[in-house]
């Protein structure tokens, strides 16, 4: 019964990032017609236009997931006042070859957790100018910066006590943000 | 007839502004059912919280005007590589009082023309930031960073043959965009 | 028996102005060959290009200290993810006429508390570019993002003691990038 | 009789990118007493926390070629609005594992080519941001943000006549940047 697939990309690799345990408890927030898929970005090789002819079967799998999503989730933390450089060379793969860019007109959300709630809100800052020039439109309020603490996450794996109300409502508004804008490319509407 | 009502925002107060120029050329090309309002900025006072209380009646005329628009349209140049201080003392006086941002869910297009195209690029950059935080939700592509010429404008002060085309696709994507988006906040949808 | 004049910024200019406070507890840990002097900056005109000719007396004023400075300090809260628009009005008077960027080659350090230290942190990553372009080269670490908290202002309006040692480092380090920046500009080195 | 070691980073890693020439023609426009040595980012792995215990040869070599740099050069083109994730990978190896910064006290400067002026511009907004963090400081003025034309490169693969002046300039500016700066970290001075 799913209607609306979203593409999950966290920004950082390692094997306990806190971004992709946010990533997992917030989708049991999710409204039941949403499913979520991770992108794998760990696998791509640093992008180069001269690889854009033979691409990986990573690369390939990378454009053909973000085409069959409706929305785009990010959750990312901040490597140095920016977005991490793994999670940004996956964006430049999947906005290339020129004239193919394969996120335009899905529409996103941005979330992150830091070590500092200001370091994602950097972080985040960047990533909507990134998005901006890809059509991806993003959700505006709520700002969802995530300084992490004790109890963020429950013994479950889900969202803590203390952060449950304002992470459902940021889930809330995201889904009504992709249920709103989906199937709607600036080139179309 | 006009249904859509678009508040126009021009970044410089100057009298022979370009971007005022520019904006005027650019209703032109707009659908019937738009019509749009320039937004006096250059009576404002400098904004101090201590006015909250007190606002003079330029601050409530501006935040009246606010209100009324179902979409926004900035039109900026760039000072010292961000949006003039003149344009954000504008936005700082319709976000406030706290919990009153006038702002909140008017769907925006942002353009403007500079010297170098440059020029507003990078301030523009810095306004799709502020505007996020707003709950202001801002069209993406096509992206207008106009690097003035000769010629830009005709004799009549419409838009030029050479750029012509592109206006003229920039303005149909802002007014689908702010018919796709007017009157969602991200509190009520 | 000052030697370095140092011109100081404040972003904010109610009266009880948090940024006002820290920029006054700051000065108390500045060596004693620094003397302070705060810039009017509420008292100018909305910045346009058709007032250069025949600049105000604050206006002048503003030119002509920042001129006399050896190094600026800048003190700003954010306003919607930026800096304050006031704050932007000052730094864009002094930056002209065209040719004549009064800023230029004055080494500068930043800082500013907020209600969180998000909001500053957003304020100082674009106030780190407009600075830049007027060629002030800006103190690096460490930076200075401060959540207000109770405490953080002693009875006597100095610095409480959770934070003294944090910003005397920070002043310490503020110090030596004027001794070592003041009076070269990239003009003339 | 070099004095003065040069780290390059080029943000581009295709074959035939106009950065790496650009690089390469800037290099020919130095003092005697600079050399300037190319900085292999293509062999990093994607940067995760993971690995820092375990650094590949890759990896131990950005480090210890970043140490011994008296100075730094980037070179970037823009993707998407920003830096290239290619780049902003090696200055997350670079920065890693916590407590050092490996780019810690090094002057830089910034330049770069792409299609559009514009390109360059906004991806320098963003490297300028994230090198603050790390405690690099960057020459202000002159910014060189380049649109690429036919003779930007002369035969030799030196300046072109229409820019070899603005080119030179920005060279000497910059290595005085370096003698000025090198050796002193906001730490040590």
């Amino acid at each position: 019964m799913s209607t609306y697939r979203i593409a999950v990309l966290v920004g950082s690799i390692r094997r306990e990032s806190l971004n992709r345990k946010l990533a997992d408890a917030l989708v049991r927030l999710a409204p039941a017609d949403f499913s979520f898929h991770h992108l794998r970005i760990d696998n791509l090789p640093l992008y180069s236009q001269d690889d854009e002819a033979h691409p990986t079967e990573a690369m390939q799998r990378l454009r053909r997931e973000i085409g069959e999503a409706d929305g785009l989730m990010f959750v990312t933390p901040e490597y140095n006042r920016s977005i991490p450089g793994v999670l940004k060379n996956a964006i430049d793969h999947g906005s290339r070859p020129s004239g193919h860019n394969a996120w335009e007109g899905k529409p996103a959300g941005m979330i992150g957790v830091s070590p500092s709630a200001c370091g994602t809100a950097l972080a985040q800052q960047h990533l909507r100018n990134i998005l901006a020039v890809l059509d991806v439109s993003t959700l505006g309020q709520p700002e969802a910066f995530i300084g992490y603490y004790d109890g963020l996450f429950d013994e479950e794996g889900g969202i803590g006590p203390a952060s449950r109300e304002f992470l459902q409502g940021w889930m809330d508004r995201f889904a009504a943000w992709v249920r709103l804008n989906a199937g709607k490319t600036s080139q179309s509407f």
